[in-house]
């Protein structure tokens, strides 16, 4: 382990966060919050910056990064950055425990939207932007993240945007494309999020919030784009007029496809589009989805205590679903008491999330599809022993190193789920009464094991909300620190896939080479 | 397909199982049960009988069978074996709907133990009998399949039994060999079998149930040899003296060793059996288990409505740990109110399942070992490339396509436990309030995500009991006809670890050669 070279990395990182708390800091600036807001942004700023410029002093003596470096690197990045993003919280006093200040900070940047805050009407602007555009900051790194490691990775949406060049052992030349792509990337990330702004800006505004309308549209954009999902007002975007709803989802649903595929639609090669089989099964996964939670709400099979017209029990099946299966966690309507059709066709996108290369969370529907031809080969090879699998993926021969990396992949999803959910158990919340008040009504929920259950799986999935006593209308807050340092914890090694995680655990990974 | 050698293989067995009825039968005769619970079994004896001749009069064409036919075979064998085992339920009137008569059998066969019979003092000794006995034939038959398709097979466990032997290619050898080894192994069953009756014997007789002795220590057996876990009698085990209570639970654990282990006992190699590192994982987990359950119990952390004393909650926390990690369901008081980190505990054991090579559900401590073995390598791949894994497991070399094959037998298993957990959402059952009787009391409960979600697992793992509305004082029976359906061939799956049921589906199985 190179140590100064990380350090030097590290510090150019904590030079780019204390610039971007600058935008926070206007906000603040903007609305007139007051010198403690203003602090809040201007102390982590400068400890990030001095520390930043410190870390690059000494010269680091090689300058190249081994593979381990890079995936350690990445998850200190994470932690890091949530380190110091949580201070503005604790200075300006919304979140007064550091536990929860870096719970909250890490659901940003992680793009989850869980949160710790039990009245989001206390808290500054600024901290409302701060938590926002935190998603969309960590919408961004995830691109690169996913373009720097990919290729070398293993889970076969290997790099469309790669596939007109073929990427030979030329290292240079291959850095050289990517500091292309990674431009390209952001362009259209920065292209749709300036497009979604300005289509919220032309819907009316939120009774009782008139003059919000460009700072909600910006918020708003940022938790879709990064599909991270915080709300901003109490009922998330419950109060939100159908327009903005349907256009939220249909954002959701855009940024939650590979984002290599705006590249084959920007350089024409739209036939290419709907040729990936993610993209199509991605589609159908949606559509089916929200034909069941429609079915679950129109039926009068299971009752429950909404009364949604036709129109409205489509809306809000399309943007719980959207919203979900994108792992964003923006609500519209209290889903915690649909009937259980609705509520577990919703668990169930949870597992899955959008598609790979996409600002999304989950399992990936590439590595679901690619599991189930796993599965199926499986079956063939019992069949006859001598089958020689011929499965492609993508237009290409799925590799057996592919589909193992795949099972090897949920095997752990599912380990971590487990394991967060035992973590769990010991919190003393387990079987108290929570009381919640949403759109359905209030209603009493006892902390039951399904919110553990779904709190673990939100987390590691990078949803948001949860069912029952964490439900969407709830909030983390009355978890012991313990369970949110553990649900913190599962946030990122959801966000960076496993592995980069569990190798900071690793003492070989910490040895001078 | 070789249909006609299929055939006779299949008469044989329903010759078999209608020769085993005639224990049923001799039982409804010895009670004195009158002319329809005779008739009841007597028709599917007959039946059995009748078709199993007729199936083995064409004359196969060839007579070996390929692989493919085997697992198709096992599969089949274990549908028709339940079909037919049904039979007696509906005559004899104790479980009049045939779909639950299905449901029952095929939870006593796969030794799962889940049953849809509301009122267990309704029915006859005889149903009673054959119940728990298909819980023994079931034991009997998975060590069959084990020995038979281990070695082909690829769990790792590969057959401790062969280890002395190196297996060559001559396939005559080998199936003498099997021969043997299959004898040997019933007779450690048969012993273990006919050992803890004995045992249970010198208990004192429950209250209420005095006469009973003989006949309870038999069913108790049958449940525990087969880790099937029917209760008999109303609240399963609640009722059994501490001693009875104790006897079950260590031969519980006994009975979810792999069984090779006993044969290594016999011929001496004590030493091999502790080196064994799926033996030391297994009790560790037990050990663990036990320890958190108790501690869950004494806390005080947590209200629960039952008041134990220190003896009462070790004892509780053993049975049930011991009947949960062996997938046998017995219960000795209602968990279903525990405080959540026992319930977790609990939920945690029926996912791991006991050793391979034993009686007991689950995904096996073997698997998770290995599992966790393929996750290091991964890990260590990541900080260098050029990593050459050297792992091992009992001492051998853990190849990568084992793991493999682990990772990939985990990833189907969740793929169906969510797939289940899916299908039974239709069920109207669900949002239900249901009153359950239990040692913790009368209580009312939800039929909520976590009965879904626990019965779909209690099914794969072969366990027994669930939690919630579907808890272990309370029956699968008011769930439709749809759901018991869904959760029968989920407990098929479970029990023959899914790809030889797969095999079913697939039109190639079924093609001539």
């Amino acid at each position: 382990m190179e140590y100064k070279k990380l350090g030097g990395i590290l510090g150019k990182i904590m030079i780019l966060e204390g610039i971007l708390m600058l935008a926070p800091l206007a906000v603040s600036i903007i609305y007139k919050e007051g010198l403690k807001n203003i602090l809040a942004f201007l102390v982590p700023i400068v400890i990030l910056a001095l520390t930043g410029f410190l870390l690059q002093l000494p010269k680091p003596e090689r300058n190249n990064l081994y593979q381990k470096e890079g995936f350690a690197l990445t998850a200190l990045v994470w932690i890091v950055m949530a380190l110091f993003g949580a201070i503005p919280f604790v200075i300006n006093g919304d979140i007064p425990s550091y536990v929860d200040a870096c719970f909250e900070i890490m659901s940003g940047f992680t793009t989850t939207g869980s949160s710790i805050i039990p009245d989001i009407t206390s808290v500054s602007r600024s901290t409302l932007f701060w938590r926002s555009f935190s998603h969309w900051i960590g919408g961004m790194g995830i691109l690169v993240f996913v373009l720097i490691f990919i290729p070398e990775s293993d889970d076969g949406s290997s790099m469309h945007l790669l596939r007109a060049e073929s990427p030979g052992p030329q290292v240079g030349k291959i850095v050289s494309k990517m500091k292309v792509t990674t431009r390209i990337l952001y362009l259209i990330y920065l292209g749709m999020t300036i497009l979604e702004i300005v289509i919220l800006m032309f819907d009316k505004p939120i009774p009782g919030y008139e003059n919000e309308q460009f700072f909600f549209s910006l918020l708003t954009t940022f938790g879709c784009a990064g599909t991270g999902g915080f709300g901003f007002i109490p009922g998330s975007m419950e109060l939100f007029h159908p327009f903005s709803q349907y256009v939220i989802s249909v954002f959701l649903i855009l940024f939650g496809c590979n984002f290599s595929l705006y590249y084959l639609l920007l350089i024409g090669k739209v036939r290419d589009v709907f040729k990936s089989e993610e993209f199509r099964s991605y589609f159908f996964l949606i559509a089916a989805a929200v034909g069941f939670v429609f079915l679950s709400l129109v039926d009068k099979f299971e009752a429950f205590p909404q009364v949604y017209t036709i129109e409205e029990a489509f809306r809000h099946s399309l943007f719980q679903v959207s919203s979900l299966i994108t792992t964003a966690g923006f609500t519209s309507t209290d889903f915690n008491l649909w009937p259980m059709l609705g509520k577990t066709t919703l668990i169930v996108v949870m597992f899955t999330g959008a598609m790979a290369g996409s600002t999304a969370g989950g399992i990936k529907v590439s590595r679901i599809v690619m599991a189930m031809k796993g599965a199926y080969i499986n079956v063939r090879k019992l069949i006859n022993p001598r089958y020689v699998p011929k499965a492609k993926f993508e237009g290409k021969t799925l590799e057996a190193k592919t589909i193992n990396d795949v099972f090897a992949f949920i095997t752990l999803y599912l380990f971590i789920l487990v394991g967060a959910i035992f973590l769990l158990s010991f919190d003393s919340i387990n079987g108290q009464v929570v009381t919640i008040v949403s759109d359905a009504g209030t209603y009493d929920v006892i902390h039951g094991f399904f919110s553990n259950f779904s709190a673990a799986l939100t987390c590691i999935s990078n949803v948001g909300p949860a069912f029952e006593a964490v439900g969407p209308y709830a909030s983390f807050a009355l978890y012991s620190n313990f369970s949110k340092i553990v649900l913190t914890f599962t946030m990122l090694l959801g966000r960076l896939e496993i592995l980069p995680v569990l190798i900071l655990f690793n003492k070989r990974t910490w040895k001078k080479v």
